[in-house]
């Protein structure tokens, strides 16, 4: 991975790793807790990823670098934690940045395998969205990606425009492209209350 | 694997993948919701045994045809909820044909690792049980498997019978009488009300 | 191992195993339920180390004595129910000497594949926490050691005193010296009423 690629997947690590902290807290879990929260809200998704392709040791295992992150998000969620959830804002467009680009990350490792494209955007999609499931289920809360802000949808047309697009272009271009995308469909999603629950006729 | 047996297992996937879907349905996800419920309730237990067994890329990673029949029994769900509804008896018979076969694959896979009997039985069980659990948690429930309808054991059981005379008789005719074992203990125990909870003695 | 060290991890089998069964007692699940929390509490974590690490088929398939130490386990809770509650404190002792050789076991084989220290570290810490967060998860509660007793602060402790002492003396001391820490550690945090909570600030 290129210089620029690597700052904003450690970014997401950050963010995802803040995310996961709040949610440890809102729980009541002590600093224990509250790094388990963290870690596998930030890298879940790529280790379940990495370990159904069978890709091990897992990918944080060989790179402390997104542990450290982790800690480091731990540390100021504690010191700053007031701030950090006034930067719901910033949050919400980093949060988007990282889903874009671990769905492209996962979808490209999925790819190295020879998987069939439709199986290869399945795991971006699981790569972006999966840490956030665990970390639901941890705190006894039903997963939010199943429910709200089209979050997966998002991710999923991303990794589709990434896929049809890298067979003509570039995979900067591509990779850029695909993220403005998830970025766009969620920031109109969010604004205008998007929802994909179908509605179903009701029995009797 | 011959047609037959393709065939069956096809079915189980769906019947497997149409469960999820309803469970999802009843907790209001929105479709992507709906669509993970449906598959790891239909590949969730292989995927434990292949991970168990080191056995990667997991299945369905390298079968897309699961992932075609998980996505059509969604929308099979969407269309026809009332239908599916009303179809519960059917459901109750392919689900059990559909769980006797999962254990008879389970069990066949681990012992071409050379595993011990106890063991391949234990990961037929829990090819044909884990999708199950996985949808329950994620439903936020309690894992239906852990409390009724002794569906667990009955798998046991055909896993058992399917050891034993697979070492005397052919592997079709073991894999039917083990079926048939699954199937006629799920149907009486179902009928007849039968449970496994041993009454344990209160304390003071 | 040496005998010795293979006694003491079937005996936290053991017990790790009943805390699972009296867990699934709880939530008065049949049988086979109570069996799968007895299996899950008992190998859970050091399943999640196999797997993270690759280290397949994980160590439970290639040695079926834990599952039998399980089924016994399963036999005496619900045998002697009554006094397994009422051994309360030999429970606590046996779990105390079980997290911590969990801890070590894990660490080093962490060390076998060439990890950095911090890395080995959270990996010992998983393989003697993460039974019992998934224990908690079927059973539908926030994961205890999630937020009391300081449990697993008590396993990093631990982990860190190995790793510094073996670098100066042998295995066999490191590890019942960092046995010891863990012990103590958590034994003076029940009787305190330690606990790593911090408190944090509140908006507005």
């Amino acid at each position: 991975m290129d210089y620029a690629v690597l700052t904003i997947d450690y970014l997401g690590t950050l963010v995802f790793a803040i995310s996961g902290a709040l949610a440890g807290l809102r729980s009541r879990f002590d600093v224990f807790g509250v790094f388990i929260m963290a870690l596998v809200t930030a890298i879940g998704g790529g280790t379940l990823r990495d370990l159904l392709l069978g890709s091990t040791p897992v990918n944080w295992l060989l790179h402390p670098t997104y542990v450290y992150i982790v800690i480091g998000a731990v540390a100021l969620t504690y010191l700053f934690r007031t701030q950090v959830v006034a930067l719901r804002r910033s949050r919400f467009l980093f949060d988007t940045i990282g889903i874009a680009l671990y769905t492209v990350a996962g979808l490209q490792k999925a790819l190295d395998y020879d998987l069939s494209p439709l199986i290869a955007v399945m795991l971006g999609v699981v790569s972006a969205t999966f840490g956030g499931v665990i970390r639901d289920v941890l705190s006894g809360e039903p997963p939010l990606i199943f429910r709200r802000e089209i979050y997966a949808s998002a991710c999923l047309a991303g990794g589709v425009v990434f896929l049809l697009l890298s067979t003509v272009v570039g995979e900067t271009v591509s990779t850029m492209t695909a993220s403005l995308v998830v970025f766009l469909i969620r920031f109109f999603a969010v604004r205008n209350k998007w929802s994909l629950t179908i509605p179903v006729r009701k029995r009797g």
